[in-house]
């Protein structure tokens, strides 16, 4: 539904393409990684969302006529307007799998092109980057509380504009199981999901007439509200005497809808009056405010809820809204390059880099990701980025290159895969991250360190810009 | 840049619809208030954004063919996709004038049609007019402290997805003066900003060579970066040599930059090496992680900084990031209705209404809105929404209705003013506002009631539905 163009960036982007197009300097090989400093949400992992969505919109990514002529109108150089009205990103990225557990600090995605190429796209990678895999991120996080109870996202009038179509997407990735938005059912195959509001209930001069128009009309997956007036002595009554009515018919309610109140009291009263009406296939959902803590301190009192409908918290990827990735250079023009900052955990990585996941002999993530140069191979110790005298020796079991290519000369390498195949495989990797990683209350801290050898290139890279 | 359909919705908006259509009851006149129940930020008021950006997306929304295929797809009727192909919204709304101060409880909009049409473009008017009225309200909190500050977004990386495009544009309507989002530029006539990234200094094997080559090819303008390596050892006196070179060709840098570190000591010491050299003239931008707190701390503290480059706590509207604005069916089928909740603050207000600003002796906004009956006029008493035995007799100076008419038939009955008009409108009222409400901690409340009428009519809606 959106018509990006390279125009969706910021200015300095363009500012210094023109500088290095009119040096001489456009050519230059540039290298760029994409990480983020700090997990969201005071995690202990995030999870890799919106790569193949990046991919597809930077394959077909160019100025149209309209930025050419706006940016003519901005004072940009006629002959590097020339060169823009045929530009196409061309470059190489190597990238983790779309789903795929991160964490910060190691590279998710190394870009390779030309400086003006890897300039130009920046704003675009990070908005996207960020976004998606902190809405990812939050899904999982519910979903991994929810367990196997339906998740459904509500959350599009709250979204952020139009994030909230990345939102939805995003959160289908993080394991949820549909959406009440139509048009990413539209254009990602993703089971969408709904029931009625209460307006619909208003609307009629009494709620059983709106309950029997509703069923009456939409019997398949039918839904009720039942907290228009009074869920217990109207709300609940009236959905089972419709789900009798619909029962005559070889009709069955799926399920009737809280939406206030406390859901766990509720939830436990409209059960009963369910179960003694002999309706126990009907299904308890719940919407108001819903977040994985909420449906935590839900789930440890046993509240006998189906499904849980999550809107605002859920799209917005409430508290932090934000991810901090950044997009640093880490090689030009032959030579490593380094940001320097007064503390070693903000200054960067330089070189072209592999990460290395390692397992245990079970298989299972072993608590300890490595970076190396990217023609490193069996890596045996690895060094704390930050602390200059911590290291670790790994064990001997299985390392896996987490960085593949995933684009060339700016084409795709693989056809993109459906949501459900990133959302299992990113149930599947999830899967093998220990529990205590999985903890929302100080979750133990995953380890990122560098090989020896990328340890001594950064080490004398920092003591060339000191002297 | 956006390829909106009537799917940008939920689909409970479709399913309700289809069983109003199926039941006769498409055309059945309906009532609709939007309001949200909490100012954002904790702060006094808020700024009314997107209403002309949803009106004239609402002018042209409607269902494609690929749409009505996917909803055929998902077991909807076949006479009401038929039906649903030639929809187009025919309703009337009337509104806040767009840039308006604003508060809660108050309707801020009211949209009248047919139930299904006020139905089907409930998600998109939530989605488009919460957002950017969060956005514009932050921008102005940071526009009053920032007063005649430079004020530029930066934030479209760490943006919710493309929601970073409405985030820009609600940012001038708040005061920020311009953007480094190029397509915002493009598409609504913003002034585009930007300076240069360190990537593009690292770029360089040193920072003179890229100060040099940067002044040369963007001389207009020009901001230089100066913290990449040495704020005050090598930035500031390289971009001083620069800064002296452009003096010998007639031309004037702009502004540094600085990014990192505590930004009160840098720019004061920044400022004293360029008045040393004779520079009073350029300016110092700072940016970093800013919000209304950060710079209201810094201009305390007299620090000379004259440009402030805002980014993602701006753009996401940290903290809240969302506005929980609503909309209720007030009035359908000939009666008003109401949604009733165990608190008189969640019950809504029935009936089409008006809003009433008032004014004091001096021209200012007087501390209170009164909401009355659409056919009220000069409300003499206002009563509180929430406590049934407050009241307040209200000055008898002029009186402002804040809902007029703005489309009427499904058609927008003004041209869209350009941001800065709107913007210029918003500082008027903002202007009228006083001090009290605009403080940061603890704000005074503006005060919203009910004229006489209306409270009467929505008591005896609530005790006929108590019986």
């Amino acid at each position: 539904m959106f018509n990006f163009t390279l125009t969706y960036t910021d200015l300095y982007q363009l500012s210094m393409a023109q500088v290095y197009f009119l040096k001489g300097k456009a050519d230059e090989e540039a290298v760029f990684d994409y990480y983020f400093r700090k997990i969201p949400y005071q995690g202990g992992f995030a999870i890799f969302a919106g790569l193949n969505n990046f991919l597809e919109i930077l394959e077909n990514l160019s100025f149209s006529q309209k930025d050419i002529d706006y940016l003519k109108s901005q004072d940009f150089n006629e002959s590097f307007l020339a060169y823009l009205k045929d530009f196409k990103f061309k470059g190489t990225i190597r990238a983790c799998q779309e789903g795929e557990v991160i964490f910060a600090t190691a590279p998710i995605l190394q870009v390779e092109a030309t400086i003006v190429e890897a300039q130009l796209i920046e704003t675009i990678l990070l908005n996207l980057l960020n976004f998606q895999t902190l809405i990812a991120t939050k899904a999982s996080r519910i979903k991994l509380i929810a367990k196997e109870k339906t998740l459904l996202d509500f959350g599009l009038r709250r979204a952020q504009g139009t994030g909230g179509y990345y939102a939805s997407k995003a959160a289908i990735i993080g394991g949820f199981n549909g959406t009440s938005n139509v048009i990413v059912g539209r254009d990602f195959n993703v089971p969408i999901s709904g029931t009625m509001a209460h307006s619909f209930i208003q609307s009629y001069d009494n709620e059983l007439e709106a309950f029997r128009d509703f069923a009456e009309k939409r019997p398949k997956n039918c839904v009720l509200l039942v907290d228009t007036y009074n869920t217990l002595k109207s709300g609940v009554p009236n959905a089972i005497k419709v789900a009798k009515e619909m029962e005559a018919k070889g009709q069955r309610l799926l399920a009737i809808r809280l939406d206030s109140g406390d859901l766990a009291y509720f939830a436990r009263e409209s059960r009963k009056l369910l179960d003694d009406a002999g309706l126990d296939y009907i299904k308890i959902a719940a919407s108001n405010q819903l977040d994985e803590f909420v449906i935590k301190s839900l789930q440890e009192q046993n509240a006998p809820i189906d499904i849980y409908g999550v809107g605002t918290n859920l799209v917005i990827g409430k508290p932090d809204a934000a991810l901090d990735g950044v997009y640093k250079l880490v090689f030009s023009n032959g030579k490593p390059r380094i940001k320097i900052s007064e503390s070693l955990a903000k200054t960067t990585i330089p070189h072209r880099k592999q990460v290395w996941r390692t397992f245990d002999e079970h298989g299972n993530f072993n608590g300890a990701d490595v970076i190396s140069l990217s023609d490193e191979k069996e890596i045996k110790k690895m060094n704390h980025p930050f602390e200059p005298y911590k290291s670790l020796i790994i064990g001997k079991f299985h390392q896996e290159a987490l960085l593949k290519p995933v684009m060339e000369n700016g084409m795709k390498l693989k056809p993109t895969p459906s949501l459900s195949e990133i959302a299992q495989f990113s149930k599947e990797r999830l899967a093998l991250l220990p529990l205590e990683y999985k903890r929302f209350y100080n979750p133990h801290i995953y380890k990122i360190g560098m090989s020896d050898a990328l340890k001594e290139a950064r080490e004398q890279l920092i003591n060339s810009h000191k002297n």
